[in-house]
């Protein structure tokens, strides 16, 4: 929803407005309607842009992203209940996720794994909702591999959002044109020349069948408390209770020490960054947001914010260095202060890990603030009550249909 | 024009035909029009689907696939000149052919050099048509390596032609985008997680640059004479010569033996194709049906031709054997004969290469005999003389019009 109003979308609906099909489908948030693949494309971009989606976080790929977007566009095609509409949807997450375990151990981190194996999990969910034989399903994912795409230089771009709503509207793609008998091949994920030889150096296809069924890798999804990849989330929690426990403001600070687990400054290493989708890719930015504004959500990600003096004066004086030590949700911040004193705080588990998930008055207020500006409050909760109703709903295309202003 | 009657087409059609939007361009060869997309899509695909179009035998990159669908489907839509059309399409042909060459002496065979670099070729030729400033331009480049894709697993399904055909509507969309100010990577090509590092183990961008603007790529394209891969070329030739110059016939057949480039073997070894999209895979089925039609056209790699007991008994009793010291297009083929003689034939330099090249009236020919069943004689060469016409044309669109029943 937050996402809708990002000028991103403003962008890619203005370019796709005059190639659109028919107006078959909601895009969230909006009041456009466009052809299923276009609205699995812009919702699957409006989901990813604020990087405030959902994460699988073993191998950091964003599920929702994909099988939620093509679905929720084909349900407004074709009458699925909520509870078809579900299956299929954790269905999607698993084949995704189960592919992206079988690489990532491996994988070459200069692909989006949500471009890559995402699409993957978008052909397999709209597969299922179209009921797809055995053979067409194989073809569907194959056209999925055909189609898998998507490399890391597009961070802090317009193009890395449009890598995943791809994923949503090429996997849809990939089914419909199985349904009509168009071949993919079969061996496209294990073959020599196929998804998992180019993807990795090396992968383990036992990771895709072993427990198939019997554990779900949809339990090890995560939502996010803060607007901006998952690495840098720890270090934001401890500069928020600096400013909580402590007090401090930014006029006091002399400068912000972060101690963080040697993948946060790999992926978020960015020192100054010119523009707000750049930005959340700094920890920098994120620590000093944090501390200015007690907050990391939608509104500290943006170009005003990115060029904000306090904040890039902030900003500035914060430095990181890296703790091998550390677990991937550590940090420790140290703020050192003009009066010479220090405070610290150490954050072991962060907000929104699955040792500490968010609770589902947190993913409430998340959402309700995400939707604020778009839907009235009311309208907002109704929504939120929509989606958690959604096992019992005859007709899935309820939740697209509450979601548009 | 004689993929356009390809199942691969009508499936393609059928799936997309209910989320397609506006009329907007002319599917070539077809009654059906719609919007520059997915025409670009379905006319990239109709080009691709019988392996006969045109190739950059540096790279075996197929220039026009992308360049020549995105362009004549954006030439529906806005009017350009014939010359303005050649421009745009020489500039597209350019650079993805020069992005080719900067990776194909190390590029990972494992992806179609025209779904990875072609896609830069048809967002050139599309944003040079849209006038895209340098910045705009930037992006373009940036959104087509985004969607760089497309695995040799697919080689024999109709994933292939759709991974050519998307190579088209891709780039063409990422023009479209950035015409709208939507953003792509910059560093897209060269930097530390872009296209040259996920393609290849080894770059040398200053084959990009390199007397750019002096010589030029599409001097280095060929056309084909026979509709499969043109490393089973050579092999054909010597087979069609062995039937017309010593009237060998299938009954008098004890064995034929085919001395081939180590690379024919590598990519057409195929020994007992099942579909005809797979045949154009195998130097076996080449070699049975110059021999049996005098032929290797759109007609000799069909399902029924596969499946022809007399071509079947053929393929079974051809042998192929690499020879390391051939040129790639060289070939021997000898014919072991019942009555115990054999005869020779060796290609030193095949038809559709670059040292021999098809004749004018060669290609007049190739072109007359795809419209045949889809086009009048006459119109056919109505199309051949407007293609032709090109440079002095008020309006390029007239080659697609031409191009329709």
């Amino acid at each position: 929803m937050g996402g809708a109003r990002h000028e991103t979308i403003d962008r890619a609906l203005a370019a796709i407005a005059p190639i659109s099909g028919p107006a078959q489908a909601s895009v969230l948030g909006r009041c456009e309607r466009t052809d299923i693949a276009h609205a699995a494309l812009v919702n699957g971009m409006s989901a990813h842009v604020l990087d405030f989606d959902d994460t699988h976080l073993r191998t950091l790929l964003h599920p929702s992203v994909p099988a939620a977007s093509a679905l929720l566009a084909l349900a407004e095609r074709q009458t699925m209940s909520g509870a078809e509409f579900l299956h299929a949807f954790v269905l999607g997450v698993e084949i995704e996720c189960r592919i992206a375990n079988a690489i990532y151990f491996a994988h070459n981190t200069d692909w989006y794994i949500t471009g890559t194996a995402g699409v993957c999990g978008a052909a397999a969910a709209a597969g299922k909702a179209l009921g797809l034989a055995e053979r067409e399903f194989a073809s569907a994912i194959g056209l999925a591999c055909a189609q898998a795409a998507g490399m890391r230089e597009m961070a802090g771009t317009m193009a890395k959002s449009f890598i995943h709503g791809r994923a949503a509207q090429n996997g849809l793609l990939a089914a419909l044109l199985a349904q009509q008998g168009f071949t993919g091949a079969e061996s496209a994920l294990e073959g020599g020349h196929g998804f998992f030889k180019v993807m990795a150096q090396r992968s383990d296809l036992s990771r895709i069948v072993s427990g198939l069924g019997e554990t779900f890798e949809i339990a090890l999804n995560t939502y996010k408390p803060y607007a901006c990849g998952v690495v840098a989330h720890p270090a934001i929690e401890a500069c928020i209770r600096l400013r909580e426990a402590h007090g401090v403001r930014p006029d006091d600070v002399e400068r912000i020490e972060l101690e963080v687990h040697p993948k946060a400054l790999e992926l978020a290493g960015i020192q100054s960054p010119p523009t707000g989708l750049k930005s959340k890719w700094s920890l920098y930015h994120s620590a000093a947001v944090a501390l200015v504004d007690g907050a990391a959500g939608e509104h500290q990600y943006t170009d005003a914010r990115v060029h904000d003096p306090v904040v890039a004066r902030l900003r500035q004086r914060t430095q990181a260095r890296t703790n091998p030590d550390y677990a991937d949700v550590e940090a420790r911040a140290t703020c050192r202060l003009k009066d010479g004193r220090a405070v610290v705080q150490h954050v072991e588990k962060v907000i929104g890990s699955r040792e500490r998930p968010m609770s589902d008055r947190d993913l409430d207020a998340k959402v309700a603030g995400l939707c604020a500006g778009i839907l009235s409050p009311q309208k907002a909760i109704a929504l939120i009550e929509t989606c958690r109703a959604l096992p019992a709903l005859p007709d899935a295309a309820a939740i697209a249909r509450a979601a548009v202003p």
